[in-house]
């Protein structure tokens, strides 16, 4: 499973907004075509949607050349989602390389991509067991990354290498990216998976044996303190309580040096209707007030290891994180 | 909000069905509107559904006066929902109970549901913050027990004390007991709510400052351990990572003083598609494999108290629980 590449003339794409019902791979072949395929969610997760933004600055080229229509084209791109840091880095970067093709750019921004997950996919594949289960929490594959994902790409890799892995999937409320997209990509891997609700995981754990949990992360503190989609502290409390490992598997470029504690991280709070109906369905009645964070912090001393395309981090995080900051720059670093 | 109630030639009920969307009152005249009503979930909740039970005897006594019709139509309403005790014991002691008129058997068994609840509420509401937030999880209210409910009585009745209690409801997957109908008992209760998934709960505790949990039963073991819906494990250990106390409010009836610990209770596990589909919505991929127990065990040790209509027993539970066995049965022991 791809979720984007380039198409000759065009950046193909699979439309994510029609998933699980329909898998369609659409084609952008304007600037137009682009900047609605990131604003409408059709291309989501941070690292897929830069690869995506890359390969549209290569679309302009071929359609406009190098003149003030072109710079116009990669400024509009730029801006198709403001808060997505990945989609600007990557613009910027296929910019500042000019002359260089952008098309060479993206393709080099898309194989970084894949060899750092693959970096990660690696380093941790060795933490699941040979045979067993494993659970997991909303959607960190092939289709937020563009290469084999972060947490679901260290059990693809785990797969591939003959581990007989069975995936628990926490469905994700309010979004359900797990029930929706994680549970499509691993039966496209050929991963054996069981779908519960959030609420199910300390049953499921022990239901199934399961020997760890892995999930990806969206922001990660110097002390191992990891911001990740709403429900994963609830996930790392049941683990603390079955006595498993709960690992987090992200890009280096995903912990935050700054930053000393998980407290000072931001949480985004959502809009009450992706709390208060499903597909157009009233789940509560229209007043109800609504709470819907979209991240949760979950503290560095449930955590662990911390998987990245240098290796796994240990506790004390403190110590072992920072060691990180100072390790060579980009993909080359990893041959 | 009354969930069932006698209609002078009808029972009456709130079509549970319809809610969150509609509070429809209908009334079953005949038996088979009684079975139907049962059968079709419109009357859930396992003592709701007992009272009610016992008015469609009276309604059939109405209709068929003594002979073999009467039998056969109360046979017919005992078994609308196999699983359902509180059905099968109602339906037997307003039989039992004959030549009494079952409507004033039916109307003593709704009357003790109410002290049932109301002592609980009492002994409940001391447990709850003058002025504060609580978190809940499921159904437990008014359209549950056909009284005032046993965790949300103990809310409504600590609101009606003059307490300024806030409730943060977990919308309870996969069936949104909490978002569907505790939202609407609360705002008919005139108590401030607000929804979280149920993957919320840890960050809602914090960002609310919760002082509290508290929940209904299914079965409690004498250890403590107890079996309600999913997700309540998952809110018992927040409330610890929190250090909060956790509450259970249940009638005497829900401890099974045969079980030493929750390792006994069986686990009902129901039907893929209440986690596959919500409204007539695919969630997952329609092949998808999924694990959906309705309940879980907490453990006792992560339990504060539990709430009964003969006060709050405390940990240790072993000691404090069998001491309720031998206390005088019926509600007339509580007067």
């Amino acid at each position: 499973m791809t979720a984007v590449w380039w198409d000759g003339d065009a950046v193909g794409y699979i439309d994510q907004r029609l998933l699980p019902t329909r898998i369609e791979r659409s084609r952008a072949d304007s600037v137009d075509g682009v900047v609605e395929a990131i604003a409408s969610l059709a291309v989501r997760g941070a690292p897929c949607i830069g690869v995506f933004g890359a390969y549209g600055v290569a679309l302009a080229r071929q359609l406009y050349g190098t003149g003030d229509a072109f710079q116009a084209a990669a400024a509009r791109i730029r801006a198709a989602r403001p808060t997505a840091v990945n989609l600007a880095w990557a613009v910027d970067r296929a910019m500042a390389a000019l002359p260089v093709d952008p098309l060479e750019t993206a393709l080099a921004i898309h194989d970084e991509q894949r060899a750092v997950d693959g970096a990660i996919g690696r380093f941790g594949a060795a933490l699941l067991p040979a045979d067993g289960a494993v659970i997991t929490h909303c959607n960190t594959g092939p289709l937020a990354t563009g290469g084999d994902g972060t947490a679901l790409g260290v059990i693809i890799a785990a797969h591939r290498a003959g581990k007989r892995i069975h995936v628990v999937v926490d469905e994700t409320r309010p979004l359900l990216q797990g029930a929706r997209l994680t549970t499509l990509e691993l039966s496209a891997a050929g991963v054996p998976a069981t779908l519960i609700v959030d609420g199910a995981a300390a049953a499921a754990i022990a239901r199934f044996g399961v020997a760890c949990a892995i999930v990806g992360a969206d922001r990660i503190a110097r002390s191992g303190d990891t911001a990740n989609k709403v429900g994963t502290l609830g996930l790392a409390l049941a683990c603390a309580y079955h006595r498993i490992p709960f690992y987090v598997a992200a890009p280096r470029s995903t912990i935050d040096f700054a930053l000393a504690s998980g407290a000072e991280i931001p949480i985004e709070e959502r809009g009450a209707g992706e709390v208060r109906e499903f597909g157009g369905v009233a789940t509560a009645p229209p007043h109800t007030a609504v709470f819907n964070p979209a991240f949760d912090v979950t503290p560095g001393r449930l955590v662990a290891g911390i998987v990245t395309e240098y290796g796994v981090s240990r506790p004390p995080y403190d110590e072992s994180l920072p060691n990180l900051a100072t390790r060579p720059s980009g993909i080359f670093a990893l041959r």
